[in-house]
C-alpha cells in the first residue's frame, strides 16, 4: 500500500473533484438563503435547517440521482435515492418524517424500475414517499428525491462544529457488499431487515439528543476521507487520522473501500469523554466505530500508515466544497 | 369562438394530457405513502401534508421544470422554479417557509442563469432557497426545486373536498403579458414589487385560516379549466362553468387563455354564504375573481357559451390524473 498513490487517488476521485462547482453557484444565488429569518442551517450542512418556532427544526434535503448509477441500474438508483435522503437527516440526528420526487421520464421501463427501488426503499426505512411532480416524454430519465425531518434545535448534529482536540470517530456497517452494478456503492441494507436498518437512523438520533457529537456527517459521493474532508472544512480545522484504525471489510483494499458510498456510515468529531457511549451505541446497530484521529487547528488533513504522514487537503490552499472562499 | 372547437383543444392540451402518466407509477409506488401514521394528505393535492402533531401541518412540494421550458429561457425556468412552488403551498392556504434544489449541469452557462432566475425568484416571494444537490457534468440540464410549507390542520386547504353546490370563483391576476420566450406562461409577477406579489400568497393564507373555501387548487400547466378539472375529479362530483364568467385579459383570445399558466391563479370551490368575503380577500390583491359556475353530483364538467353546453370531462368515463381508477 504507497500512501503516497492512495493521497492523490483520493484527492483526484470524480466523489471528490464534484463537489468543486458547488461554491460558483452560491456565489450566483448569494444570499438567497438568509431571505427569511427562519434560516437555521443552509449550504454545507448534510440538511439544512429551519426554524419552527417551538425549539424543533425543520430538515430539509435533496439529492439526485448521479445518472451513472441511473443508467447503470434503475431499480438500485430508486432504492438509493431513498437510502440517501434518511442518511441525510440521520446524519443531523434528525427524524425523517416523508419524501417527495420529481421523475422525469424518457423510457418508461426504466422509470418504473426507479419507483420500484423507491418503493421498497421507502419501506426498508418507514419514511413514505408522499408527492412529487411528474414530467412524462423528457429527452433523459432524471429522478431527483427531497426528504423532511425534524429535531430538537438544542441536539442537532451538524458539519461546521467541529471543535480543535476532539476525537474523530468513524463509523460503517462492515456487513455489506460491493453493488454488482455499480462497484461505488457499499451496499448494507438490502439484505437486512427493516428493524435493523431503522435502528441504524435511530441510533444517530440517540446519539444527538444525548449531545455525545459536536459535529457529524453521513459518508456519501465524496467517501469516507472526502466527507471528513468536507467536515473539516466546514469547521475551519484539520485532523490527523490514522488509516489503519478506519473500519473496514478486509475482502475490499483500501483505495477503493475509501470511495464507497456505504449504506450506513458516518464521521463524528467527538469529545474524549463521550466517545465510549457513542461507540457504545453505535455498535449495537451493527456499525463498526473507531477512534482514527483527531481534531486539530491546523487546517489540514494528514492521513498517517505505519511510519508515514501524507497531507490529504490543505485547506489554506484548496477546497472541496469552498463555501468560506 | 366555436365551443367545439375549444372543447377539443382543452382535451388534447399537452398541460393536461401529461398528466396521464400519474396513474401508472401511482400504481407502482403502491401504499408507500402511508408508511408513517404521520401522513395526511399525500397525491391529488398541490402539496403533501404531513402531521406534526400540534394542530400544524407540515406542506411538502416538488416541481421539476419542462426541459421545453428550459431551452425557451433558462432564467424564466429558474424564476418559475419558485413561482410554481410558492404557488403549491399558497393553494394549500399554507405559508412557504424554504426550498431546496437538485441542479444537474450539462453546460454551466445556461445553469448560472437557471440560478439567477432562482436568486431573484426567491427575492420576489420571499422564500429562503438553502439548500439542495449539485450534479456536475450531466448529459443534461436539469432543475428540480422542493418546497416547504406551514399551515393549521384545522384550515388546510385540499383539492377533494368541493361540495355539490357549492360556487366555483376563478380568480386570476389579470395584470400580466406573456412571457416572449414561453407562450404558455402568463407572467404576473416580475414587473410588480415584492409587497403585492407577496400580499397575493398571504391572501390565500386568510382564505383558508378563515374557512372560506371547501377545495382550492392553484392554475398550473393544465390550464384554468385543466385545473378546474383536476379538482372536480378529485373530488368526485361535477360541475357547470360559464366560460364568459372567466376572468380573462382580453387582449388573449380563449383557447390560448385557458391553457396560460398564470403567476397567480386559483379555481374554488366555496359555499355560497363565503362567496362575497373570499372575492373581496382576493380583488384587494389585484386578483380578478369571479363566480363562474357551480359543483354539481353529475360527474362531469360542463362548458357553456351562450346556448351552448359541451362536457369537456366526463369523469365516469376518463380522468385527467387517474387517482381514483
Amino acid at each position: 500500500m504507497d500512501l503516497n498513490n492512495l493521497v492523490k487517488s483520493i484527492k483526484n476521485f470524480e466523489g471528490v473533484t464534484r463537489k468543486k462547482s458547488i461554491s460558483k453557484l452560491l456565489s450566483i444565488l448569494g444570499n438567497s438563503d438568509k431571505i427569511s429569518g427562519h434560516t437555521y442551517l443552509s449550504y454545507g450542512d448534510d440538511a439544512a435547517a429551519i426554524k419552527l418556532g417551538n425549539g424543533k427544526l425543520l430538515l430539509l434535503a435533496a439529492d439526485g440521482i448521479w445518472d451513472k448509477l441511473m443508467k447503470a441500474d434503475p431499480y438500485w438508483a430508486g432504492y438509493c435515492s431513498v437510502l440517501v435522503n434518511v442518511n441525510d437527516i440521520a446524519a443531523m440526528g434528525g427524524e425523517p418524517l416523508a419524501m417527495v420526487n420529481v421523475l422525469s421520464i424518457k423510457d418508461e421501463n426504466t422509470c418504473f424500475k426507479v419507483m420500484e427501488g423507491v418503493r421498497e426503499g421507502a419501506k426498508k426505512f418507514g419514511v413514505p414517499m408522499v408527492g412529487g411532480h411528474l414530467h412524462p416524454a423528457t429527452p433523459y430519465n432524471v429522478l431527483d428525491v427531497s426528504i423532511v425531518g425534524i429535531v430538537s434545535e438544542d441536539s442537532v448534529i451538524t458539519s461546521h462544529n467541529a471543535k480543535i482536540g476532539d476525537k474523530i470517530i468513524i463509523a460503517i456497517d462492515l456487513d455489506g457488499n460491493i453493488h454488482p452494478n455499480f462497484p461505488l456503492a457499499w451496499d448494507t441494507t438490502t439484505h437486512k431487515n427493516s428493524k435493523l436498518v431503522r435502528a441504524q437512523i435511530k441510533a444517530m438520533k440517540k446519539i444527538a439528543s444525548k449531545k455525545l457529537v459536536n459535529a457529524g456527517k453521513d459518508i456519501s459521493n465524496p467517501g469516507t476521507i472526502g466527507t471528513l474532508g468536507m467536515m473539516l472544512e466546514a469547521s475551519n480545522t484539520g485532523a490527523i487520522v490514522e488509516l489503519d484504525k478506519i473500519p473496514r471489510n478486509e475482502s475490499v483494499e483500501w483505495e477503493r473501500w475509501l470511495k464507497l458510498y456505504p449504506g450506513s456510515g458516518f464521521v463524528f468529531s467527538c469529545p474524549e469523554e463521550c466517545v465510549e457511549e457513542c461507540i457504545e451505541i453505535l455498535s449495537k446497530v451493527n456499525l463498526t466505530a473507531n477512534v482514527v484521529g483527531e481534531i486539530i487547528p491546523d487546517r489540514k488533513l494528514y492521513l498517517k500508515y505505519k511510519n508515514t504522514k501524507k497531507i490529504v487537503f490543505d485547506f489554506r490552499k484548496e477546497y472541496i466544497v469552498g463555501l468560506r472562499s
